[in-house]
């Protein structure tokens, strides 16, 4: 079993440069300028470490690994565009210095470029690799077009919010991980385990997510406090008080959509969030599927000791300190 | 051998309905839009003919022959958003009619099934086909920069343009050829040979269509003469116009670019490509790349008799006759 320091360094020793072509620069430096972003390549460890723990041969992983955070990224340069979003883990965003057209042909071609890499293992292992990632994929894509949606909608369900964000962030994870088994020659079972680990691991770390924008405290998240009330954002809070909420308390949380003194929207929103359980019944959630996630990861056909620093990782992603 | 006709209908049959999923329909419905404007499925019949000519199962290939078809439509939509282009094939495009949102996220999840439906094959094609297919795209995503690119220029050499419009359109129908030689079972050296005639064919195909549309006949081509002109495009003629101009001649080409008088400018630039030579040298190449993409097909290691329909089909293609 390889530490997370070495998986690391495998990585990026192999991927620091040239992992596209260099013409024409109309293309590619818009995809290197997204690239190159220092992140916490998420991603592309976790395929690593499933790999190592079915133990499998973790060079053979590397190039799926760096295809997933492609993928990743490409998703980010197109999700911006829709969003209209201007900054990107503090610097512009693709299409914000390179303008719509060069945002979108950078994406596609990493797409390309997410599939190249994906299928550049053994032979063995391709059929089953693409089908995991095209499913994927295509869900993502819808994700992304119900989280549009929702955006116009204030009768969203809780059940309809889950699907979302399963599809448009957390099926990745999933697929990280089932790919890793698949490169670690595990069993169909365990495919499915891993990729259910991921998978609700991914919906609380978002539901979290949702909670601590609204209750967490700013020096611990990194941002300001309250920003998805402020923009009005369809977050599990704001679901699932919507839907939990009496009629007075419907028409105060519609009313307080167009209040302009932040600080007073923020913090009616909030209470109201605490009057209709809503506050509680997300954070439960978020540690239900937490606690769901690791029974996935208990079920694996391997020793404790082998999934130890699968469910560190786990710990470490729901802890924020990763 | 299988008819023109009887491989068409294996198709038809195959994915006249529900190729794709339902939900989110705000996903789907642009989707469904461009892959219903009727067309000459000119690229999955090449596929077909190509693996029913080395003698492959045709029922193997449908599912490639549609992801190429699918693939062609994504470009279409990003390069209409790219282009601003409100009318594709007589009908409002993808993203005048949904929005640029949906067009990206519709063209995302389409290269997504292209992929699906490529490698939906018996195993033993997917890591030659998926190779073939990813090169081919990233050529496509270069060329479509470069075309972007050269918009911008005045100086563009013809060996550029030529790369360009080779990346951007030709390499599409190359690979085509080269999917169906595979599922056809047939070796490296037909493979290239088939690839390349398909390359050439496209490229005589591209440059011809610019020639055309400054000197054919309006009734013939089914468009307005000189909208090229218009537009001030860099075509072939163009490019080699500004190239072979003398001092005087390339004045004269700048300024008629800002031209008011649109019959006066298709005049005088139809002029200047007779006086510098361009136009004979248009046709010319269209010609020479026309004969070379028949002597690959020679080249290929099968009887006159089975690559038949395959040479009538390419004299029909450059005939405008299908």
């Amino acid at each position: 079993m390889q530490s997370l320091s070495a998986l690391n360094a495998l990585y990026n020793e192999k991927f620091s440069v040239n992992n596209f072509h260099q013409n024409p620069t109309g293309l590619y430096k818009p995809v290197n300028h997204i690239m190159n972003i220092p992140g916490k390549r998420i991603r592309p460890i976790l395929l690593l470490m499933s790999c190592d723990m079915f133990g499998g041969d973790v060079k053979q992983a590397l190039n799926p690994a760096f295809a997933v955070e492609v993928f990743h990224n490409f998703t980010l340069v197109h999700d911006d565009i829709m969003d209209n979003a201007d900054i990107r883990r503090g610097v512009p965003t693709v299409h914000t210095l390179y303008g719509t057209s060069a945002g979108i042909l950078a994406g596609d071609v990493m797409l390309a470029y997410a599939y190249r890499y994906l299928t550049d293992v053994p032979a063995q292992y391709i059929a089953q690799l693409i089908t995991v990632f095209n499913n994927t994929a295509i869900e993502i894509f819808e994700g992304q077009q119900m989280d549009m949606d929702f955006e116009k909608r204030n009768d969203v369900a809780e059940e309809e919010y889950l699907k979302m964000i399963e599809f448009k962030t957390s099926v990745l994870l999933g697929c990280c991980l089932q790919l890793g088994a698949i490169l670690g020659n595990a069993g169909a079972g365990d495919q499915k385990l891993i990729y259910e680990f991921g998978l609700k691991l991914g919906l609380s770390f978002q539901i979290k997510d949702d909670y601590l924008d609204a209750f967490g405290e700013a020096e611990k998240v990194g941002k300001r406090i309250g920003g998805d009330i402020v923009q009005n954002k369809k977050t599990h809070l704001y679901v699932t008080a919507f839907n939990k909420a009496d009629a007075a308390q419907k028409a105060q949380l519609t009313a307080l959509l167009t209040e302009k003194d932040e600080e007073k929207k923020i913090a009616e929103v909030k209470h109201l969030y605490e009057a209709t359980g809503a506050r509680q019944h997300t954070l439960d959630t978020a540690d239900k599927f937490y606690k769901v996630a690791l029974e996935s990861l208990a079920k694996v056909s391997l020793s404790e000791e082998v999934k130890k620093p699968m469910a560190e990782m786990a710990k470490r992603i729901n802890n924020r300190e990763f």
